[in-house]
């Protein structure tokens, strides 16, 4: 057990004023992207960044930067942070640990008066659950130029509000350039929002990267007749193939491989009434894995089991794959820099890879990068629910300061 | 094949201009209960009924009746008809059929100049269909005394207007006592809305009954997590288990016996989102089957497998059966009249049971009853395709014609 390089109670204090912005009733944070109380969230943010003695810069799309200087004006910076937009009535530590976590880094450093060879930056991406405006990740993906500037200030909410819009309506429509600059690394603390950590009896995992995924549409058409004088043999019920699809699903994520996992999330039957045959059902299929190869062969199975359904029960399909992200390893060398942190902080950790997708994979495409996770109990996240022990949320900030200590030393 | 007893050319020129109101460009009508199709529909039967010398009458519900008066004035009348209401976007035939015909049956017993010994009495009950006032069958269910007139009333629409609003802003709020007569016997001819007479190739169908039915909400509750880092192991997922019990469903009415048919027709998942585990789905289960006793042993498998998917799933559960109707045989008397004069109008014609309710069911409790059937193309009804051959509607009515005038007369 480390005895820590951060101050639990400050970050305590901090972290829960934090989460008394756009607080719910039931302990969670409803703060999704642009809505007026991220906006205070972010104006919050910003002040205890500059209280910090950070400069604060926001990019055009609302991503937010706070840089302390080094000792060596030319190097490239070391770059931390996460997200501070949540879900609908969402967690509190989704997001906001990596990036108050990161300002406890600058005030630790401060504290002890430590300046790093590199500059550190620290960062709260925009729009990273992607519930309000789709898709997620959206502003560390134009950062990395994965999306265009143009395309992510189109993106609609439901009401037909632009992200471009709100972003400017609440101010945050900033004249930094959303463009990778010259980044030495990044790491991202991160609750797991998954149970392997607590269920291990561990604070830290080391993320070595993130699982690939396969997200499909399906849609079965047969033909809705009413549910009495309609014989059994004369049905072609699109969602009696559905459910046999489904349990297609979890017969492959049985025999397909140790970390393939596979959901029926989103299914819509019409006309959806007791007394009607379903004439369609559209729904969703969503297969991860870390192997590329356990998704391609899910994916390969399931589209047969969507054909035999459809053939057995006389209707129309369509199968497509809307998108297909391959797994995204890790830098080693970050991998091992967060490993040799937790190692030297006498943390008990593991290695893991991640299911869910974070800012953090796309900061691996312009950036050496790695995640530092920390439990979530029960494994439950986007629910006001979330919840992470406090004293681990300490190591995982103190693995981080080690992390990045590390790596903004110039040898 | 008979030679008929009725105006095929007439009734079919009255069919054609009555499906012209509220026509749907896909060939169907868009009239549902009290809607301003619904009023110019209802308009134009009382004109008919008028232009037909019958003496018309509108009771509290919106129930437009037709009298005709026999030569024995204190005979009860022999009642026949069905409804004019529609589906969204439903179909010409249902309903129509029975309404049109019966007028056509007036109009050609005027032609020959018969007068019957019994007063006839026509009649189009109001919300047969249930789309927009539930439930089903309401104009038939309160003069049959199932429901009273003041909760009918109430009914409310998806915008809050209700039923008694409605029928009184359309006109069709009437003076007389909605509450069953005196009724020697009551018939109805309307299509089948299912495939036996057509894959038979028949004209006619003695109805000998209706189905019994029962009907099932069932809620599972489990956990939202995300698709990605929560393991197959530890989930509990709500729509996996519905998928169980939909399978199950079908394994049910493949064992349960001759008749019985089982549907999933109404499915709703929470959070409904690709990269979620849904957390909660409720469904419906619809069984029926002309023996009381198969459906009483699918409500009691159903309910274990629900229990046992539950478990496997680690679910919460709840079913609730919110509707149970026994097997409605109608009149022995009635049926043989129906038999008779499909075998004297040389039709081919078979017995069956009907696997949908119809007003002629409330009908039975107050007065004999039996119905007749025509063939649905494909089987199909409630949409805008539905389509029965013009032949097999004069065929039925010529059926009505023969079965009236049997029991018309005293003997």
């Amino acid at each position: 057990m480390s005895t820590g390089s951060i101050d639990s109670r400050r970050f305590r204090e901090r972290f829960d004023e934090f989460s008394a912005i756009g607080a719910t009733e039931a302990g969670g944070v409803d703060r999704p992207s642009l809505s007026e109380a991220n906006e205070r969230a972010r104006d919050t943010l910003v002040e205890w960044f500059r209280e910090a003695e950070l400069t604060v810069t926001i990019d055009e799309m609302g991503n937010i930067f706070g840089r302390r200087e080094g000792s060596d004006p030319d190097a490239d910076p070391v770059m931390f942070g996460s997200h501070i937009d949540s879900q609908y009535n969402g967690g509190r530590y989704d997001g906001v640990v990596g990036v108050l976590g990161a300002l406890e880094v600058i005030e630790s450093l401060n504290d002890r008066g430590v300046v790093t060879d590199r500059p550190l930056e620290i960062v709260a991406w925009s729009n990273e659950e992607g519930v309000r405006f789709q898709p997620d990740m959206l502003g560390s993906g134009v950062y990395t130029g994965v999306f265009d500037l143009e395309y992510a200030y189109e993106r609609e909410d439901k009401d037909g509000t632009t992200f471009g819009e709100e972003l400017e309506r609440i101010g945050y429509k900033g004249d930094r350039p959303c463009e990778p600059d010259d980044v030495h690394c990044y790491f991202e603390l991160h609750v797991e929002q998954g149970p392997f950590l607590e269920q291990a009896g561990l604070s830290i995992g080391v993320v070595e990267g993130v699982f690939g995924f396969s997200w499909l549409d399906v849609r079965f058409e047969g033909q809705a007749n009413h549910a009495g004088p309609t014989p059994m043999d004369m049905r072609h019920d699109a969602f009696v193939a559905t459910a046999e699809v489904t349990r297609a699903v979890r017969s492959i994520t049985a025999t397909g491989g140790g970390d393939l996992v596979g959901t029926v999330g989103s299914v819509d039957v019409w006309p959806n009434a007791i007394n009607v045959i379903p004439e369609r059902v559209e729904f969703t299929i969503d297969f991860r894995s870390y192997d590329n190869g356990a998704v391609d062969a899910a994916v390969d199975r399931i589209r047969e089991e969507v054909e035999w359904a459809a053939d057995r029960e006389g209707l129309e399909y369509e199968i497509e794959e809307i998108m297909r992200v391959d797994a995204d390893p890790f830098d080693d060398d970050c991998i091992e820099t967060v490993a040799s942190a937790a190692e030297a902080s006498g943390y008990e950790y593991t290695r893991l890879v991640s299911g869910a997708g974070h800012d953090a994979n796309y900061l691996n495409t312009v950036a050496p990068t790695s995640m530092i996770f920390v439990p979530s109990v029960d494994g439950i996240s986007h629910r006001e629910s979330e919840y992470t022990e406090w004293e681990d949320v300490v190591a995982g900030t103190d693995v981080l300061y080690r992390a990045v200590s590390e790596k903004a030393s110039i040898r």
